[in-house]
């Protein structure tokens, strides 16, 4: 017997797992994402079985896999739970928590979906996987499957960070880096995988992703000594990593171990705000595309694919959707790197600039957190303008003057 | 009563630690670095004190810092230490260890002695702090003195990687870019900051920073199970970093909790392998200065400030010095990312070069540990020459053929 089902996040079929591969055969790819779902009666957990920093693979028995499950010896999730009693002050919130992914393995939020991906692509016994990505999630792909006997295949925009796709490289991935955009390289692949017979990594599409990355929210749970805060600000593209929060808190709601399930809020940025707009036009959740323009690229997705989860589940959290301009993610960035010492990269800094919009609107006395789901190494690019790098000579004189002009300036 | 007192590497001579702010005023700064020495009879710990992957700053009972010291709130320290049998095999050795410490909070080694300077700063009640830096000591100070009162003062060789440099400015730090060597921007920011009254962050003249450092080792022993390696390979610049894991060991063997210390293997770029170069001379270990040549920016050292320390460290442990090619370096990197999925950066990865260089005469009866020390997205540059950017046209055929040629090169 099989511990988990899958089920269509439109139609409500429930189908067994070895009927149906990605999405609902009847609703279609996009309409039709599926929801993993369990007998909560048949899971024996309780809060001492979790530590802190333990890697994912400490969610066992709450993941859609088996005993003998491949699981990466990397060491994904078990990342910081940060209090940040002085800017939540600042804020005007009771308590600010920054969940921080930039020290996954391979420095973003992705590899939580990339170990669920290689877990499921060795039990169903293919021997390429592939995915189209932004870049985080083909980093984090190329990263984790490099020491195992997967072959790999990415397709990226070409346009995305050159850090990103060194990584791609330096795993040994083979890639593909497409002259287009995030949707165009999205649908090639489709194709592609499905006519070469390859396991797909794709956002939304393959079910299991977002049991990974609904680790996060467990976690969240676990640090905050199972007291979970009453928001989450989350940057959304695709809208599993957002997806993902709401099930993960729900799985550990269902099982009993916290006593509420936080109200979930995405941030777009504007020039990407699909999933937005459709959400705040209302039910029924019908996806809509746009065409994308932002610095953001991890988060830069203009045909997004988990809209209908991503829109249900925030509506079911009480939660909604906000948007920021590109000029307020890179202040984000900078006053995040400052005050806190965390460097994250645009789509990282994004839930802070969401939520620097929305504070006074959640008040004083609401614990918040928000998800910081990547380092700012894996795009120094977008923080150019921040950087001046004017030599200075070799020479005592020299220098003193160019600290008397920071003398001055401070 | 301090619960530790500073001695000088030379001379041997013991001073209180309100007697001497950095070196040792008979011996010199290069001579005369200090090392931390502790009464183990009155340090109580055990075993089960420590966790696997907390922060450093469960070891405070063994670092030179009061209880009421500050201590960076960011997660520093507790990185992973992966085994890895497969490659052990290919080595023909009995067990490999991976210390990754590319997932601390600015992503390198260094944040573990920057955590123990800010701490020293506030202690001393300085306002601002410096370094002289190849790169990581500067955006680890960077970064965790930016949340706090202090101000920060960077000087660094202007022709560091951008990804560093950008975290300097990210963070706010006072960057000083010379252009020039990183021995030139050590002799510069000592005088400037003796003239300004700031607190130095340099490597080996401040005493602290190796204990910090330290912690390295001190996980390795916790993460090992206290069944510590037979041998540590640690890249080498200035000489601190390899000092400071004979310490840590050295520490807890004193403390009765380990029943060895493993012989500290030291590897260097061959055209920056100024230590080498004494160690291979004898005793006694007078500082030789070179010019440098090497892709391993972190590592570039030609007057390392710590030698005397890091060649008796290294021999009392019965190691030695090995050296390796800017192309074994790149090599490695490639290696250590396809089989072990860790992207190092370039002397992140030179301690694997130099297993590969030693492992037959280590031998099948071993078990090692290599460090790597930094991230691989620090210096993405590094590894241009195995990134192939050829754009593909959004179009399924176009992208068949790269496919065709990819599974004809497999």
């Amino acid at each position: 017997m099989n511990k988990y089902k899958l089920r269509c996040i439109s139609c409500g079929k429930v189908y067994e797992p070895d009927e149906v591969e990605y999405t609902c055969p009847v609703c279609g790819d996009r309409l039709g994402t599926l929801e993993v779902i369990y007998d909560y009666d048949e899971i024996k957990v309780k809060k001492e079985d979790f530590g802190k920093f333990d890697n994912i693979w400490q969610f066992e028995k709450i993941l859609p896999i088996s005993d003998k499950a491949y699981k990466t010896p990397l060491h994904v999730g078990g990342t910081p739970y940060y209090e940040h009693k002085k800017l939540a002050e600042e804020l005007g919130i009771k308590n600010l928590f920054i969940k921080y992914d930039g020290t996954n393995p391979t420095a973003s939020y992705k590899d939580r979906a990339s170990a669920l991906a290689i877990a499921k692509a060795y039990e169903k016994g293919y021997e390429t996987i592939y995915c189209a990505s932004t870049g985080n999630a083909a980093s984090s792909l190329a990263g984790l499957s490099a020491p195992t006997k997967l072959k790999t295949y990415i397709f990226l925009p070409a346009s995305a960070p050159i850090a990103k796709i060194s990584q791609l490289f330096i795993y040994g991935a083979n890639v593909i880096p497409i002259d287009g955009t995030y949707d165009e390289a999205f649908d090639i692949s489709l194709k592609i995988g499905e006519e070469n017979g390859w396991y797909c990594r794709n956002s939304a599409i393959n079910p299991y992703l977002l049991e990974g990355k609904k680790t996060g929210a467990l976690e969240i749970a676990v640090q905050s000594n199972w007291d979970v805060p009453d928001y989450v600000l989350v940057s959304v593209g695709d809208g599993t990593v957002i997806s993902s929060f709401y099930k993960g808190f729900y799985d550990f709601y269902k099982l009993g171990l916290i006593d509420k399930i936080p109200r979930i809020i995405g941030v777009q940025a504007e020039g990407a705000a699909a999933i937005k707009r459709v959400f705040d036009k209302g039910e029924p959740f019908m996806p809509d595309d746009i065409e994308t323009h932002t610095i953001a690229d991890s988060i830069s997705v203009g045909k997004p694919r988990d809209v209908v989860k991503a829109c249900k589940y925030v509506k079911a959290s009480g939660g909604y959707f906000v948007s920021v301009s590109d000029e307020e993610i890179l202040n984000a960035i900078y006053e995040l790197s400052i005050k806190t010492g965390i460097f994250a990269e645009p789509a990282g800094a994004t839930s802070y600039a969401g939520l620097k919009r929305i504070s006074e609107k959640i008040g004083k006395d609401s614990t918040v957190a928000i998800v910081v789901t990547g380092n700012g190494l894996k795009d120094v690019k977008a923080i150019e303008s921040f950087v001046n790098l004017k030599k200075v000579k070799p020479d005592l004189n020299a220098v003193r003057e160019v600290i008397k002009e920071y003398e001055n300036k401070i």
